[in-house]
């Protein structure tokens, strides 16, 4: 059948997409969403003020989360990714039963999108330490085909490497080689970049395990899972013109169209405001 | 006159010492106050909810300072130091007129110490982005000796290299080389390590600038200012026995005593609590 359901028809919805990350990684979703739904309107929180999550204790996590969460639903939006591994392994789980607005992460994306890719089934991960801790790869991987080998290794040094323009240095190749040792020696042929900012790392981690393992790019598999939703659920917008994207942070947005060009590898064009992330 | 004013022997102490940094890096403070006043009691907050703060705005840290400030007012407490760079250099002079608490920070500390050390009159500061954009230790030595020459560089890779055990490593020796540059050019004899975490790099950096320039630990140098302040102030304690320390961090204590033990050179003997530092 290639009729659409009426559902899907009569419900479009040009409210925008609320996208959320510790920081800037989640840009590179942003990235995503604008290439494959470039007639939505997106809102971005990135929460600078409070970066990095990734060493910070679940229950902090959590409690982060929330107030993103509440700060995107404080706009009318249809729709939330969470792009930022750390908090979609650590507080994903928890919370999604409290909101009515559907709220996806990148694990459950990215995961699936692996699981479909390897050859071999054996499947590398590389996070933040709170995501590599918090097991949910090993776990959501494990349902999908209980069969397949997940080699996971956090990756602490790589954050700071592409904030401070480390991304190709002979630094990010030394670092790159030790995190990726464990994974070389147990051949896996594909490998989930369980951060958003390690996309900026593709070229020094493809140039160590070589042209013929797939790397996943955990913003954009969930920037994927999201249109598939938002059809699905008939919420597409019916603009006919490019949306338009709004950026919050919660630190000086001093520096942050620099920065931020660098993960949305355009120009970032739109209002840019700073927001006090603690009232929410 | 080798005798003792009378105020300085009638007010003896026995109230703590406040000590907080962002993280753990002001423990290397902490120290070298249970070195030179062992006497005393101390209680130390590290906001590891919160940290870095070398990398957010002014005014975001000025806000954080409050917060700690706060905390520890909150102990019947008789002296605050400021144990972090950022803290001391992009807040200190905003706030320190609103306590009646005597505070210091490490800035000033560092600047006398290397003033009087250095033997060509050229100076070499290293800290964070927040440090070394507010440019206060080239204010301050400029008013302590304005023909003295400072070269002042930001290191931002060197705490995630302390905090994830990189400091003696290939990747260390080959930021430190090029953070250290344009200070090795210019023929520095002393060096302030301006952020509290960089006395755990001291081997490394000596090794490029060699062993006749003088390296400046700024939290070591807080700890004698406090000590010299305390002592004039007759608040030194009068307890004949080793002083007790308390422990007080924004994020989970687990992993704190492995990691703190690092910067305080010995086992975290003393209580460690979470607490929420957003209340204060």
């Amino acid at each position: 059948m290639t009729f659409s359901s009426p559902e899907r028809c009569d419900i479009l919805d040009n409210r925008p997409i609320g996208i959320f990350d510790s920081g800037l990684g989640g840009l590179t979703c942003v990235r995503e969403v604008m290439k494959i739904m470039p007639d939505e309107d997106i809102i971005y929180f990135g929460d600078t003020g409070r970066v990095p999550y990734g060493s910070r204790s679940s229950a902090t996590i959590v409690k982060y989360v929330r107030q993103d969460i509440n700060f995107l639903r404080s706009f009318d939006i249809k729709f939330i990714i969470i792009a930022c591994g750390t908090a979609s392994a650590a507080a994903l789980p928890h919370i999604t039963t409290e909101y009515d607005t559907d709220i996806i992460g990148v694990v459950d994306a990215a995961s699936k999108r692996a699981v479909k890719a390897t050859r071999n089934g054996r499947i590398g991960v590389l996070g933040t330490r709170g995501t590599i801790n918090s097991g949910k790869y090993v776990e959501k991987i494990g349902k999908l085909n209980p069969d397949f080998e997940v080699v996971s290794n956090a990756c602490p040094m790589f954050v700071p490497i592409v904030e401070n323009g480390y991304a190709d240095s002979e630094v990010a190749d030394i670092l790159a080689k030790e995190y990726l040792e464990r994974l070389v020696e147990r051949q896996v042929d594909t490998i989930i970049l369980g951060c958003t900012h390690y996309p900026l790392l593709r070229n020094t981690i493809q140039k160590i395990v070589g042209n013929d393992v797939t790397l996943i790019d955990s913003g954009a598999a969930a920037a994927q899972d999201a249109k598939d939703i938002i059809t699905r659920h008939g919420l597409r917008s019916d603009r006919k013109s490019t949306g338009r994207a709004k950026y919050y942070v919660s630190d000086t947005i001093h520096g942050f169209e620099e920065l931020g060009s660098l993960f949305l590898s355009k120009k970032i064009d739109g209002d840019v405001a700073k927001i006090d992330i603690e009232k929410y």
